[in-house]
């Protein structure tokens, strides 16, 4: 397999994550969205949409969507789980994951950042705000749905889905230098899955195209 | 099970299609999300982060997020499916949903257009043009999935999870003048969706909630 990927994505590093949990080994391609390689002809080729990841399996077969990929490696390599045996459980993961991957990511990634300083002229406080506004609304929204249930992952004490997404959105936090206080259960779930080696091995400085 | 809804809400008009999809019956909980009741205690107690919609099952147990919901739906009962039984073909499905659920509807949502005009002092002018791109956008890669497959429907020829997401999401661009030119699949997949009573049915101005 491999993965269309850009080290400080953290779409594609939710992928990383998966993947490593599942223990597949995969190429990795970089494509750098700081420097717009994914308008460029040769990416758009394979990715119309323009974003990271893409994961392209051996037969050729494209895959996006990071919450996508990981539900189909889920499906095809179904050990470890990514997603809790009940319906329920499954409901409570995909909803967690959907916080980072809906409520939060969407916002404040790389290509609505640029619009906000390019067509709005939003200036590098106005943006910081705008990033922060929405991480912190999402964390205390993902906070709130932890403290019903024990557990020291998001669901559970192994990792899931939602972990896939939650830790790269704690490494964008930081760097946005986001306020994480008030945040007990969801700063202990980062620390688990921080702990294993999947996670170490799939973040941004650990890439081959980290900068 | 009781839907929390705002009749113009297409996260919420997502769940309402998929429960007539299913025959499943549901009573209408109004929240009106433009007069803010969603930040009001009571409502507040059901759903800490707010949002639209919720699904309150005959349990007492709450749901939240939209494809999560759906994808409980389908799991709980299972007919009509709403994702093709092959993995490739849930996650194309599930990919396509997440063009408008992850790249197009969280921009474009209320509360981001209240957080630009109030926040970023964006006019009307500005947040039409904010809304417009990013549907835009959106739709073209939507467009250029579905064109990679035969199919009256976003994926082969009965609605999915996918065309959930996909019909309000023209709801939408229609409400705010999109241009949906030069997109002929998914015109045609919406027309189909449309042809159906389950959508039909779903749409904000059958709400009971509807203005």
């Amino acid at each position: 397999m491999k993965l269309y990927n850009f080290f400080r994505s953290s779409a594609a590093f939710r992928v990383r994550i998966a993947l490593n949990l599942k223990g597949l080994a995969y190429d990795c391609v970089p494509v750098h969205l700081a420097k717009g390689e994914q308008k460029q002809p040769a990416f758009a080729a394979i990715a119309p949409q323009g974003l990271i990841p893409v994961l392209e399996l051996d037969d050729g077969r494209r895959l996006t969507q990071s919450m996508a990929i990981i539900e189909y490696l889920d499906e095809t390599h179904p050990q470890p789980a990514l997603l809790p045996a009940d319906a329920p459980g499954r409901a409570r993961v995909r909803a967690l994951a959907q916080i980072v991957a809906c409520d939060i990511h969407p916002l404040d990634n790389l290509r609505v950042l640029k619009y906000l300083s390019r067509e709005l002229k939003a200036d590098e406080d106005a943006r910081n705000g705008w990033y922060r506004h929405w991480v912190r609304l999402g964390l205390q929204a993902y906070e709130a749905q932890l403290a019903s249930q024990p557990g020291v992952f998001s669901h559970g004490d192994a990792p899931t889905l939602a972990d896939c997404c939650l830790a790269p959105q704690i490494f964008n936090a930081r760097r946005y230098e986001c306020d994480l206080s008030g945040l007990p259960r969801v700063m202990a779930a980062f620390d688990a899955c921080m702990s294993l080696s999947a996670f170490q091995r799939a973040q941004p400085s650990a890439c081959p195209d980290a900068e």
